[in-house]
């Protein structure tokens, strides 16, 4: 089991710098939730073949998760039952001065939202996160952007105004 | 994967006839419940060695579920996040007048109810079903009597009630 307090702040990413992405192999993401109401989520994922489910507790900077690995023949038993609340993106691992960051490029109905995760060992560490400039915009705190929000409601109107201009 | 509407009446045990468990061997039965708001329940259970996980959809008469097959690895994990949504109990599986009854003896915070349920391949079939005289309290559509409910909130009232007299 990987029971752990997670520290993560997220941000928008509101232009893509030239070559950051271009030597680098996403990973294909496609999670979807079997229960979405109130604290708790379950969510199950196919990064790049290797399933799992997690139970998600709590929201923000501080986050309480659970996984486990599944086998595909559970994974796709269960995908079915997701349907109407599924994300899928392109995921980047990106090593930036001393942090990793975790780049997601949505495709589908989420197309072109570029999130970017930083995790963190410690509350004060994560308050001295200066971003990079393609990322500005943070949304730890804003629920329109839980990927669980993105899944069940599409893009955050505040963005899709953004690309309006 | 096991995905089946299931058509089900469930009734309170008031009395046991004697001799009715004495020649039969109970399966132990702990189940509790990972998520339970809202219209999806997600349950795990350990039924005397067999892990499984059921997402149950609906609620009364007819219900859909879906079903896996768990590890014990994999159940072990999960089951300290059922911590307070728990219940325990000895199954039995009997066998009346063409029917096979699942009768549940509750032990733990939930004793001593005991309650019958009956599995039916059709809704006109479920009608026609005539109760035996130890089960004739209906619950099949009270919530209190769901096992999730009975997870969260214990003895229903009326029940706590009957037994004070």
């Amino acid at each position: 089991m990987r029971a752990d307090w997670e520290i993560e702040r997220k941000f928008v990413v509101n232009y893509l710098p030239e070559g950051l992405l271009e030597t680098r192999n996403p990973v294909s993401v496609r999670q979807g939730y079997i229960a979405a109401e109130g604290e708790r989520h379950v969510r199950i994922r196919d990064e790049g073949g290797k399933y799992s489910m997690t139970i998600k507790q709590g929201f923000g900077l501080k986050r309480m998760d659970t996984r486990i690995m599944l086998s595909a023949e559970q994974f796709n038993e269960l995908w079915p039952l997701t349907q109407h609340m599924r994300v899928e993106k392109k995921r980047y691992r990106i090593d930036f001065f001393g942090h990793r960051l975790v780049l997601d490029v949505f495709t589908g109905h989420l197309a072109p939202l570029v999130l970017v995760e930083v995790e963190f060992d410690s509350e004060v560490h994560s308050r001295q996160f200066l971003p990079p400039d393609f990322a500005e915009l943070e949304v730890t705190h804003r629920r329109e952007y839980q990927n669980v929000n993105l899944a069940r409601m599409g893009l955050p109107d505040s963005l899709a105004m953004a690309n309006a201009y």
